[in-house]
């Protein structure tokens, strides 16, 4: 049942897909017709509503995707498919404790934050304070600020902690972070890299080898939206085709290391 | 710590990579050399290891990665690239309930397990009795039998369960299936389905629609790794070009319905 | 040498490539500036000159690719990519003849003429006479008129040729064309075939099998250009990432056909 | 009509297309039956015949696709889609002369001759005799001889010729080729270079820009081939997922070059 506080995602048809906050006595407005927050609370989740024009729309819980998308974000972020893979490789579980860096306009951050769970913690860190706080605004709209910690610093040399199950690295020379890294996971724990080109790959690599991380790999992932009209399906013939490559490695205890 | 019972990953090199069991008084071989287990029992996660013949290797945690590689499965599984991407795009978090179907040899059920955590549940499935006795074993051999529950019954005529959070569906005709899941999800809930062909994306598209699901999308990813070899940065030659597409849809509430 | 008629290419930066048709009195303006053609009469190809504003441009012999950016064309065409497979896997050589249907903006039969060389022809037939009426002006544009024949007639009920060495077929409902294909080519000539979707994937090559034809490929490429900008080698971001499925076959003698 | 000393391709079904060179008394043997030449001879192109055992299969004229799947070749060519944007980007058109280094197994020499016609030349070099014999016993295999020229040297000194129409690249370091191929380039002319790894685009694409080249693209291009199975059309599963780069970039005469 929607009540206040929640976030709300409102569907309207596939190019009207809107993030709300629902807050007692507001309006939402959309180009084809608003509707009353007040009118909305109590309901179950996948209502149909009709707004001010007559037009329907159905109440919805926010999906990771409707976030991406309707995310208050000035820098570029991660695709959903970049995320769920970094995720997925990087043996987290449901109450563990992550490391990210940068923080970026958050949509990573709240990600892990939601499948880490209740129990889960993220530990983000920037050294850009704007965008922090723009991460911080994203973080607590959705409700969970209870599992997330940021912190301004530049981690290149050295995270504040240690013994954490896994690290995201979304920042420019993520080969300077390979040994903050190595010192703040926990033995087979997981570091997941984000990187938009090729040289980067080879940087982080060599720097993930030379720091005592084993079963190292890098993969890309093409993705290709599908028009489903009836006898006409095909990808869509116009989107993103490039994001950048996911490298991962995992903390070896080398001998004499 | 390692103890008895646990499921380790050894890691030998790129190409040789083992699920074990740790069982006191066994032993495991490769073709690089045995380990006596009795001796790994109390070592660290991450730890490196002396086989029989001198080769190195290092114990870790088991990612989802590592049981895709080294899971015994008579029929093909979904790849990780696919689970990852189903899993981020149902909306699931931990502790929730979801249904699957087919079981086959249990790899995206034990997925969903991990990610649903120790108080999600999966209740998974299938047809053939064969088939979800080896599904059985695999997740019980990863010590996660408590977080799932096996159905023999073909569920084209029904789930037994009501109100659950997702629907997995990878079998030959989901759009069979379609008014099924409709009735066992929660209002919002996401249906999420696999399938290889095109002709099949069409036909599922089309019962998720009629069957009142809105946000109905069908992607495809395309995975590289790359050979990640100092001045030789490439993707590699020879893989796997085609896996399936992924469809997905959320169940509404509308009038009429 | 730069002569009174030829159609040249102004290359001034990458996103500033014009094609120009070399006509005495005339002036080619661009944003970067203009050039009098009268002053590049006689110029080598390859050869930079100075607009009017001091930017510095070049003077190229056209490409296919200059012609497929710079041609008029109401219609969408087919991508370069498409059109090399096309040709390249239709087994034409030069001098041979070649039927093509549809005509539509004439970007496929300007790259066939091309490929196909003086003693080459290209008869191109299509039920639209304004489409036609701007291929024809393409062709004339790029001085190869007498290699093309234009023919305004509805293919499905045959071609008025035979024996010809191969046809493209650019149409929506190929399959209705196979047997008017069969009939018109040589015995172990290719018909190549572009379609966007995949059921006209599966139609095409039902049609095509039906009719005799043997070898039936259905293929797609996808392509990405990377940007080259030094120590960021990556793939651009955004563009096309589908146009369409390539398929073709060839004529046998079955016996009893 | 088929002839002594002709190239015929013998068309199975998919997996078995072979060629073969028509020699008077000769018999040709596959695992589903053989055929005896003397017999062929005189047969129209596209006939059905029966093999030794009962089999059927169809003679048809070489597509250069079947040349590349039947050619001798004892190092990697490259793959036709490949060659084919190769071809069409370079700008070349029949009667012209091209430059190729190195020869390799003879495959782009063969298509480069059979796309510039009777009237074409290509001069194609490399610095192992051993691999040259091959591709020149390939080409002579072809009937193709009078339109290439082999030569033994290291090009990255320069080429003999000057003022030809396209140079075409695939060697482990064209970057340092950039000048002699701006050498023997006409103004305009354009060089194609084919690499494997993202190393090797970074360092051809500044060597060009460093060498009056410009136009400078780097592209590649992803196949794959689809399942033609009735209501179950798809990519197939396995397959080349990567082959290379391709890299062009036309010579301009810059002043003060």
């Amino acid at each position: 049942m929607i009540k206040e506080g929640d976030v709300v995602t409102l569907w309207i048809d596939p190019k009207r897909v809107y993030l709300i906050k629902v807050k007692p006595g507001k309006k939402f407005s959309t180009d084809k017709g608003a509707i009353e927050l007040d009118k909305i609370i109590g309901l179950e989740y996948g209502s149909e509503v009709s707004l001010s024009t007559g037009h329907k729309g159905y109440l919805l819980q926010p999906s990771l995707v409707d976030i991406y998308n309707g995310l208050r974000r000035p820098s570029q972020v991660l695709y959903p498919k970049d995320i769920a893979y970094m995720i997925y490789t990087s043996g987290i579980k449901p109450g563990d404790t992550v490391l990210e860096a940068g923080t970026g306009s958050g949509f990573l951050t709240i990600s892990l934050a939601y499948y880490l769970g209740e129990k889960g913690k993220v530990i983000t860190y920037d050294v850009r304070e704007d965008m922090q706080e723009i991460a911080k605004k994203n973080v607590e709209y959705l409700n969970l600020s209870n599992r997330v910690v940021f912190k301004l610093k530049d981690i290149r040399t050295g995270f504040d902690e240690t013994n954490v199950d896994a690290v995201f690295l979304d920042m420019p020379d993520p080969w300077n972070a390979a040994k903050a890294a190595y010192e703040a996971l926990k033995p087979s724990g997981t570091v997941v890299v984000f990187v938009p080109t090729t040289n980067q790959i080879e940087k982080t690599a060599i720097a993930l080898k030379n720091n005592n991380f084993i079963d190292i790999h890098a993969e890309e992932l093409i993705i290709r939206e599908y028009q489903l009209k009836e006898n006409a399906i095909r990808p869509k013939n116009i989107g993103v085709i490039h994001t950048g490559y996911i490298i991962r490695g995992r903390k070896s205890l080398k001998s004499g290391s």
